[in-house]
């Protein structure tokens, strides 16, 4: 359990995924990634993280896009433009940012599930594509139901002691990795910062290099 | 002259790549542009502004990367990484940010001059490739001596009061559009940040719309 927590393996080629289902650029890499990393049979470890923490500890009190709407109003631009070339659903949601949190425990305790990619593209769709309330439970019960997996197996879960401290730990690691927003790939000892350095960071790891 | 001030033509295929000599994507973005806008056969025009002024207008006291160590360290991991991928010599300056304001006239006052360009890099090169001052009038001097032109012609026009109110006046166009850094291209009516958009902007240009 433990190897999956500490740093990728130098030798495999691995791609860590940190994000948070709240962060549009998340959206973006999470839903392309798999595409991409499949066909350089690259594994890729999908690791949510406290944004929202991180961002606490470097003195942030919420996303730096927050703080400037000139920024904030050029980001939705920017993710609706990036969202149709790559030919991904997006909608900007009402709600921005929103609690994360469920969805973050649900992949936190299913991190080895053949089913915790989908899920977590469903999660960023609901959010990001058709503007449902993903801090709602109801939402979250209804993408599992949708995906033929038991709420009742699952909630009770994630919500457990265990999965918490989990969480909180992986988003330790995550600021101890220096990390600073979200997507963040982590390959070997080198860290991209955005949707944007996804094909750079495939590239890293295909090499060994930069 | 004012047309040259005033957006872009729809109908015209160009691109305006608004930055500042202290920006180290925009060194990555204007040493690039002209290759891939050439091949395209997209006009461009280098509109120099004064970043900082735009920065406290934003209430931000510097660029925002220097509000965070750790963010500004990985920008230069960052940067070093794409410029090596763009095959552009890259060594981290010692000072940064620096003031960029004369180099900035003398493209201001030469906007039409056919070495602007050339200058422009050269200059971009000798703070981010050779830690040059470029600050210092002697390090722009010498830029421009290498490039056969005459300083004692330059430098007056670059300080003269009309230069001045001229970057100043672009400077709070480029603000009334919304700019918040750069590098940031400008295509019809749309608004593309940061070098990785370049090849966005292009495309956006070529299909005229996105």
């Amino acid at each position: 359990m433990d190897s999956q927590l500490f740093g990728a393996c130098p030798l495999n080629k691995q791609i860590d995924l940190y994000f948070d289902f709240s962060s549009p650029y998340s959206y973006l890499a999470v839903a392309r990634v798999d595409k991409l990393a499949a066909a350089h049979e690259i594994k890729v470890r999908l690791i949510p993280v406290v944004l929202g923490a991180i961002f606490n500890r470097l003195g942030w009190q919420s996303s730096p896009f927050l703080a400037q709407p000139r920024k904030l109003a050029y980001m939705w631009q920017d993710v609706k433009r990036q969202a149709k070339k790559y030919s991904l659903e997006f909608e900007q949601p009402t709600q921005f940012p929103i609690g994360s949190i469920l969805p973050a425990r649900i992949a936190t305790a299913f991190s080895d599930a053949p089913w915790l990619h989908d899920f977590c593209v469903q999660v960023f769709k609901a959010y990001f594509a058709r503007n449902k309330d993903i801090s709602n439970p109801e939402t979250i019960e209804k993408i599992l139901k949708q995906m033929d997996l038991d709420p009742q197996e699952i909630l009770p879960r994630a919500s457990s002691q265990e999965t918490k401290d989990r969480l909180k730990l992986i988003t330790e690691q995550a600021d101890d990795l220096q990390i600073f927003g979200a997507p963040t790939f982590i390959v070997h000892d080198q860290l991209f910062w955005g949707d944007d350095r996804l094909e750079d960071a495939i590239e890293f790891c295909l090499r060994g290099e930069h």
